[in-house]
């Protein structure tokens, strides 16, 4: 199927600048695009590579429109790009149905409209929603829910008691509700503190692959509606993210801390155990929490510091040996050595 | 079923204050708990909250008794709160047998006081001793042994080879024995080193979900008794970890470095290769050590250094810009501009 | 089967110093090697230890000979070593056959001598070459390819559409092809960008444990011939790498980066995204890069700057505290307190 300019424009709320009856396919790179094909580009420094391109149709940021070309333009463009990869490129239906190798325990309420994958494993009293899919070789507990429309990956492992909401995506090797990192240490040994919490996943929250969220020691490890979560995160038992939060690969947040909604933090970041991070803190990569944030900070470093600040450090500290030699030309103008320093800082050991 | 307190004091080692005779059914948290349950607190800031809580009963650390209520007392009440969920929240029997979809291979003896779960998939001559669990969809290679009360979750994988001890927890998604790193360079091509040895794990050992321990080039990769390690480490081979190590969540530990007992290495923490790290060494988070250490030391920082010493550092990064005014303070005292002095240390390429 | 030594330098280009007919059976360490093995050292520190060994014979490297010992002596012992592992110690053959419990669509071309294990699942239309191996419980998803000679380790999960190529080695929990993380942020929904582009894993690539590549948004995510990824890797959409590079574990590249040829990254390094790090870029461990480098440039630190850059720096930092004192004693020396310095750096909120 192809689609008018215009059309398109409406269902997206863009611009067109050309021809309206201008019919597109696909969408595609700049580099592969053809006459059929709608590109794109979201960021002005491929303005360029855009006019080169031999795509029908390019939808274009606000501000960067290119003379001569059939146009959509947005002010969003990598907004209007998702939704215009849905339309061109819908997802095929879930195909309904339980297959024959899939082993289900007693009591379980699956919906008809839902799909359960080959050799998926599924225990008892597991509840399923409409257009739900358990792919093939995932396991799913005792008593967990996966909420209508959402997708539970090949070999993601949700422990007993998971309660997965809506239009959610868990995919590969993600694992929820595996034990808290719990041990009272008594006379050298580290003795378990079972783990008998569970984990919550509100609706339309995606998890990456491999990536792991521990059950709560009592009560529940929560994740707020609409956060997204990248590849190899932990998140620690008791932790509980508030709404639209985003957590970039390999982030770790330790047990008990609590963000707020549209917590933001950078790849490679951590935080520490039993902090509070407000609404809208956001955190660099690479850094690593150890005190709890207002609304709105945004901190970088290891520690974190407030980005700000962060910079002026680095920057001070690419300038340490220019400081080193001023001191040193002002010891040569007073005349003789200085006289010795204390030695106090030493390293201890 | 419900328990006296004093019947539970007697069990963990507690003092009771107020009513003995009282009974509980189960442990809650402070905010959820009601008269038949009993809650806790372990850390001190949080007593006003128990104060105002509904539980019937309490375990409070010694110190922190709380008027009017029936306690129980403890000098370690994280320790005591562990036996108090074994007690009250008894984990169910294993159930004994090998379910029908497993897939065993020629030459296993799997106790009959064991459980295989569905579509486990076993290779051949596989040891499983009595009480343990290969969840469903666990995959347990050939000439592997799986001690007494161990659980491998679902979707962990035991490469050939795997020694297992008793009472160890292998979470979903954990890996042992996949080959090591080593590749020999010759004329630009990364020629493969077989690796050829396997991994061994002690008793009472817990690994982390979709944590990764790599096999040994030859002899063994191994896990002392007692260790606990979290979710997503990443062990490489050849490493030995004595008795009672703790290795926090995606810390590193490169090839062939050696951990005495009860070292302590903080989340997202990494250690190179071919270290030895004493006897009780402890490495906050977020470091990395490039060097050996001895018994006792206690480490922090890119790279590590002595604890005290990263914080003394941190300090002076935090005043340096004074210590630049101060230093301009001085030149303008002395008068005039300083010479210029030496540009010797720009960026190199 | 035993080899002469003599056979066995021929065989791999070393030299033999002592009886060339002296017989060997296995590879084993110098500690547990006994008159009938080969053992070796690749490090001139370990040569005490070899000297006190009972192995029959030694790999050792040019200009660390032992007297008295039968030995090969290789320039590059390491290389060497790999070699002689593959011919004292050969891999078992690929058994070819489809096992009867793996579940496979409609459309698959597997060759006669190719392996498919127990409880695998295949999609549609999968290709796989001769004398690869999909091991149990792997997932294949539609329209892949698996090229001659590689192996699909237990718990690899290859989404739709993945390419491999020939002779590479996926371990267990490697994900390829989930969603990269791509969501547009439109009032305060995250709205998730559809990736329907695939990964391409060229031919002679290994992938550690539980490493997760993601498909690109279009077109592919790329890994390079003979580029060795190690475990808990993190590769975001639409990142590719040159040949030959190494990416130590817990390395994490972020979207739309570009490496060249032979790229070596130390463990739990990143690159953001969106970079481009050229041939025989190297950056040493626990480093982050935000900035795009040169062919042939070493970096370290976070942020990262020239490794000598970065060296000079700590070795800055070690002498901070003197610095003060000499500031301090400079001021002594001037009489009275410095004028206090304006307060312009307060951190910011």
């Amino acid at each position: 199927v192809t689609f008018g300019l215009g059309e398109l424009a409406e269902r997206v709320g863009a611009r067109v600048i050309g021809d309206p009856a201008r019919r597109v396919r696909a969408v595609a790179t700049l580099a592969r695009a053809e006459s059929e094909d709608l590109s794109f580009f979201t960021n002005p420094r491929y303005r360029e590579q855009a006019a080169a391109s031999r795509a029908g149709a390019l939808l274009v940021p606000a501000g960067s429109e290119l003379a001569g070309r059939d146009l959509l333009v947005h002010e969003q463009p990598y907004y209007a790009l998702a939704l215009l990869l849905d339309l061109l490129h819908p997802q095929p239906a879930v195909v309904p149905g339980v297959h024959a190798t899939a082993v289900v325990g007693a009591g379980c309420v699956i919906d008809p409209a839902a799909n359960v994958g080959a050799l998926a494993v599924l225990g008892d009293r597991v509840r399923v929603g409409a257009g739900a899919v358990i792919a093939p070789l995932a396991v799913v507990g005792n008593d967990v829910a996966v909420g209508a429309g959402s997708v539970i990956h090949s070999h993601a492992v949700l422990y007993d008691g998971t309660w997965v909401g809506e239009r959610c995506v868990v995919h590969s090797g993600v694992v929820l509700g595996s034990d808290g990192f719990g041990f009272a240490t008594h006379r050298g040994r580290h003795v378990k503190v079972p783990q008998l919490g569970r984990v919550v996943i509100e609706d339309e929250v995606e998890i990456g692959a491999n990536t792991t969220i521990d059950r709560a020691l009592l009560d529940e490890t929560r994740i707020g509606t609409g956060s997204k979560i990248d590849n190899l995160v932990q998140v620690g038992h008791n932790v509980r993210l508030g709404k639209g939060c985003l957590l970039v690969s390999q982030v770790g947040i330790s047990g008990s801390t609590v963000l707020g909604d549209y917590v933001v933090i950078g790849g490679q970041s951590g935080a520490s155990g039993h902090l509070t991070l407000g609404d809208g803190v956001r955190v660099a990569a690479k850094s690593a929490v150890f005190k709890d944030a207002a609304a709105g900070e945004q901190l970088a470093g290891i520690p974190a510091v407030a980005a700000g600040r962060w910079r002026r450090q680095q920057a001070t500290l690419g300038r340490l040996d220019e400081l080193r030699r001023r001191v040193a030309a002002l010891e040569k103008r007073l005349g003789g050595a200085p006289e010795a320093p204390p030695v106090d800082d030493e390293e201890e050991k």
